[in-house]
């Protein structure tokens, strides 16, 4: 029994669920794992609360800015801290365009309003984005300055490209979120797809979420030790339980996967087997 | 941090998700135990798919009968069985009514084609229901029996009653959903609230999907066993564990926590601190 006339708003929810129930994921929470403030429960909440936010995505109009504030507005209603604003970055354009070739013409279309609807929802988060320092999020001149260059959602991530690779995704055409697809399909049906994927990815390239918090030289790290476990020189359970004793969680890289279900799924991937 | 504004859909599907990621639940799916065919993610797929079923629900129009048949209808596209039925009988009339109170006047307008709406999801599902043999879900003759009879799905619920704990809710206005409710207020917001609600109703009432799969000795033992958990005098993991060994899973008790969430996060409870 398969759903094959899945909505995409639905399609979305999945890939936000399978992806954090799959373990062990190094460093994330997963289905054994939680962090102190942020659980199982609050990604799960927020997957359900969602629900919106990609119906207004899925019928492919509107402005994707705003809907990126609605789906933060609404998710954040918990006290698990930030859970998804990184995956509502890439998801809400997919489930936008319904496909990558239809994001990246989305995005093309975005202007001025949407950079500031996304900034105000980066407003409601904690989340820490490098965008250069003239575009702090803190500072009450960026949505002055922003309006004065005429800036579009678009040349907003530009700004970030450098050190966000979510950003990046919109910016080069989402190559990532494509090989974690085709991957996933690789990989075969199921759960172990996902956690093969995330290691592969990380074994790859170095996440930008553990660099904010890190440093370049432990995220080079990371994708190291990935390698090792790929090849079979380290287990996955004890690059997890060191990850997280040293609280090093890649968070971008689990945002690019959501991004990834999404598309697999959306081809035929078979997540219950 | 809280969702006060939440609608009644979206709470029946935080009921869902939070009943099932609770553990140690003996015998159950939970966030650390699968069984071989069904696992968490199934459960949060269902979850996840019921949602235009609840929302339809929520609108206090339509026929309970047609709804449940839908909720089944649109969660059963997945591989992992019966997830939620039970959930669904106590979950659609008490979204559909607001509370228990509302509930209970939507179960006395059902009539007899609310019944036939019902017999038909029953058809979609391998759930065994004890209603009298006259009643069989298999046998083509009972749709007709029910139209000849003009019986209501409230008249269908009376015949399961004395073998089937769910039904026996709407039969008896959801005293045990109720306890159940304010139980969780009395242990206090979070996680934790929903294992001791769940062992407290386990040591108490026999599961009668216990009783249908094995017999009442079996359940009775349970309730015993539930009981020494509580008493201190066994653990919840060694009770956890031989309940896996030998199938046994409190399903009902499972669905009349569900709906006593619902109503519980209704009135005020925390499932977040």
């Amino acid at each position: 029994m398969t759903c094959l006339l899945m909505r995409a708003a639905e399609r979305a929810q999945l890939a936000l669920m399978l992806e954090v129930c799959a373990y062990p994921k190094p460093g994330n929470v997963d289905r054994c794992h939680d962090y102190p403030d942020t659980r199982l429960e609050h990604f799960l909440a927020s997957t359900l609360f969602a629900r919106p936010a990609l119906e207004e995505a899925e019928t492919g109009t509107g402005r994707i800015g705003e809907i990126i504030r609605h789906a933060v507005r609404d998710t954040n209603c918990h006290n698990g801290g930030n859970t998804h604003f990184g995956a509502f970055i890439l998801l809400i354009p997919l489930v936008y365009g319904g496909d990558i070739p239809g994001a990246i013409r989305a995005i093309e279309k975005t202007d001025v309003s949407d950079a500031v609807a996304f900034y105000k929802a980066f407003a409601l988060t904690s989340v820490k984005m490098n965008v250069t320092d003239e575009l702090d999020v803190h500072d009450p001149h960026t949505l002055t300055m922003i309006r004065d260059r005429d800036m579009t959602l678009l040349d907003v991530m530009q700004h970030s490209a450098a050190n966000d690779m979510v950003a990046r995704e919109w910016v080069t055409g989402f190559p990532l979120t494509r090989r974690g697809a085709d991957l996933l399909k690789q990989f075969g049906p199921g759960r172990q797809a996902i956690v093969n994927t995330f290691l592969t990815l990380l074994a790859s390239e170095p996440d930008t979420f553990i660099i904010k918090k890190h440093g370049t030289a432990v995220a080079q790290e990371t994708v190291l030790v990935a390698r090792e476990v790929l090849d079979g020189k380290r287990s996955l359970e004890d690059f997890d339980a060191d990850c997280i004793e040293r609280d090093i969680n890649p968070g971008s890289t689990a945002d690019i996967i959501i991004a990834s279900i999404f598309i697999a799924l959306g081809e035929g991937w078979q997540w219950d087997f």
